[in-house]
């Protein structure tokens, strides 16, 4: 068996029997039962990701993938390709929004070059805790056009997905027990409308939006573009593996790599915006059981996102028009994590605290 | 002029300065212009609530208000009365939602009794910054029945928007910085939706929902009182605190207090759930100035909420499911605000970074 297949085995369903007992838990609290919504079912999902009826999180972690995208010299983005070895440095430094927001909530930030096409130069931060650990895993040089011919070989997509089950394992190792997927790649939109319009056979302009602000002439043109890769690769929706080689990122098949093993070690793995999303949705067609143990942080901007979610049957925590990927929204919804947690064992109960409990 | 009036007149508009300031302070750093969506917005209407382009919130403030309702008596929640006061003494021993979110949040809980209806015994809570402080300032033990007649006299709705604004100055003499609305009353959605529908005109079977859990029979019920009370006292939409006499509540009415009084110290207001919003409804009919220095925390699962937000042009940070109430939603939206904080004083430049700005 394949190191992707035997992970996917280990994918198994939720623990029914720590979510009902998290949710026994939580009904026997000083509030009306399930009075606070989603963050008691997101206490229960949480038990039935980890098997533990009242799991803690105290190491999380933000994995950033970084890569560039041969589609940016079509000029898809507002920005140069060099600024994606440029952002890499500047989470190293801890100057970038994910570091500041990682920080908020007691996250790692930890960024993988999977496929950086410039030379990245990286400072220690200072102090050094306030930055990004550097893991350099180039697999090459950024992808090629997928406009004009594949983005990767198939062999490629399944090593960068094999580094993000490499990932998963070191960080579960580690004692990690949360994990947040982000991303940094300009031109990454572009793969990630293309992968979800190859798999769900969506149209490429319901799927594509502005990324980081193109204008109304870029958008047209980056539709015409992911057009041409999907007519040129002709990727086979029922090979998700294939759709990524074909028209995917270095980064993105990384990370659904990631999510996939993240998974099998019973971690929950919160999912950031667009590119992530795009990303699980890869590893949710090759493991159907995936989805269930996913967060979806927020809904982004993108109209390719609202897709994506829909696919794999989330609904997101947050709705605040983020659209700038990063992890910034997985490390926002960390924040709801912890408020789950602290309402599973911070407060008093009907018979502790001599309050009615409306039943009698 | 009356206190209302003169607390009224100091509510202006928003420094159009300072949040152009923080709007170009926010441009210059690692990000795409306005791709941390509503987190910049939140940043910049800091700016303009405050006055300061980089304002900080070190102290924060949850403030519940309690009351009883004499509608209680009429069967509409899943929960008898004596619940408020045991929630109250819940809340300064702190083991209510409120203050496992409150120390989440680094907020202070203080409660506020302004119409219990039964005796408050208070424990002190171990270690008793844990809890809750407790200020005492009953008006009456609980409205009247207000599908029988007037919940109260306009004096006593008065009196108890003049408390929110003694509690909205000693708050912000104490250094307090950020207030989040928080309520407890056994029956007070009966009255919020009253509230709702006697200011907008919208029939009560619209603005009512389940409270803390009512079944479809009670619901129907719980309607019926709501028309009745609306009868009975035929409150003049175009007399707020009249309409708060009829058929509000002494919490309600001090919330409205506390919303001016804090708006007019340029401190942001965050409001919580339906409860809170029916409060600075009130509020915003007595100062249209009022709705742009509110936050409003989520989007409550009472259908009333969506109204309120409409009316008051606001659109929620959070849509988590949550019918709690006691400012939970308002304690989770602190840390939105502590975000959008640390983003504007936590990121490098692009300048700083040596990361292109797309502009060249």
């Amino acid at each position: 068996m394949s190191r992707l297949a035997a992970t996917i085995d280990r994918i198994g369903p939720l623990d029914a029997a720590a979510s009902a007992a998290a949710a026994e838990h939580l009904d026997r609290l000083t509030k009306p039962p399930g009075s606070l919504g989603r963050l008691e079912q997101l206490a229960i999902q949480l038990a039935g990701i980890t098997g533990e009826q009242a799991p803690t999180f105290d190491r999380r972690a933000i994995v950033v993938a970084a890569a560039d995208h041969g589609v940016a010299a079509q000029g898809v983005s507002a920005y140069p390709s060099e600024v994606t070895a440029q952002m890499v440095a500047n989470f190293v430094a801890g100057g970038a929004a994910i570091n500041v927001l990682a920080r908020m909530a007691r996250a790692d930030v930890l960024v993988i070059d999977v496929g950086v096409a410039s030379a990245v130069s990286v400072e220690a931060s200072s102090p050094p805790q306030a930055g990004g650990h550097l893991l350099r895993r180039r697999i090459r040089p950024g992808t090629a056009d997928l406009s004009i011919g594949p983005a990767m070989t198939r062999q490629e997509a399944i090593d960068a997905i094999g580094i993000g089950i490499d990932v998963a394992r070191q960080l579960a190792g580690e004692g990690v027990r949360l994990v947040g997927l982000g991303e940094m790649g300009i031109g990454n939109t572009t793969a990630a409308s293309a992968i979800v319009a190859a798999l769900t056979g969506r149209p490429p302009s319901e799927v594509t939006g502005r990324g980081t602000g193109v204008d109304d002439e870029t958008w047209r043109h980056k539709v015409a573009v992911i057009e041409r890769g999907l007519e040129v690769n002709r990727p086979d929706p029922g090979d998700a593996v294939g759709v990524l080689a074909a028209v995917g990122g270095l980064e993105i098949a990384m990370l659904t790599g990631l999510a996939l093993g993240v998974a099998a070690e019973r971690i929950p793995v919160i999912v950031d915006g667009f590119i992530t999303g795009a990303a699980v949705l890869v590893a949710a067609r090759l493991s159907p059981a995936l989805p269930r143990r996913l967060i979806a942080a927020h809904r982004s901007v993108e109209p390719g996102h609202a897709v994506v979610l829909d696919e794999l049957g989330l609904r997101p925590l947050l709705d605040l028009d983020l659209r700038l990927g990063e992890g910034t929204g997985a490390a926002l919804a960390m924040t709801l994590v912890d408020a789950a947690v602290r309402i599973r064992d911070g407060m008093a109960t009907f018979e502790s605290a001599g309050v009615a409990d409306g039943s009698s």
